[in-house]
């Protein structure tokens, strides 16, 4: 079994309008310190046992997980094994 | 100078009909070994230098970055040396 864990962001030639709002709304706080934000999507997955799960990380992640027309995309590979 | 990345998830017990549809469609696409997907947010945070920036990032995160009723969140915190 594998626990992966995907990070994807936005370009970062891409505007980040949501982002944005969230440091507007931490100033309005008083956390003038936020000099930026960016947000992005954080996914955990569980898959059972299958060869080359590295490969077929890379893959869910070209054709789903990311648009990887404006996005970039991390992930990490932890196996766990079943007690 | 800091970096921060934040990992705000649903909590276990809340159901994810988000990472529910996702699986799907990677069902559908033949990644048949995929049982689980949990998806939250991904969030990096650029600060400028601050006193007790550890309470100050968790006092951001109970706040405004999770909505602690129903997310679980972590962070991790990198100083960065401005060269």
């Amino acid at each position: 079994m594998y626990k992966v864990k995907v990070y994807v962001t936005l370009r970062e030639s891409v505007l980040d309008p949501q982002g944005v709002a969230v440091q507007n709304a931490l100033h309005t706080m008083e956390y003038k310190e936020v000099q930026e934000v960016r947000i992005g999507k954080y996914m955990e997955l569980t898959l059972a046992d299958t060869s080359d799960v590295d490969a077929r990380v890379k893959e869910m992640c070209e054709k789903l997980l990311a648009n990887t027309v404006i996005e970039d995309y991390s992930y990490e590979i932890e196996e766990v094994v079943s007690s």
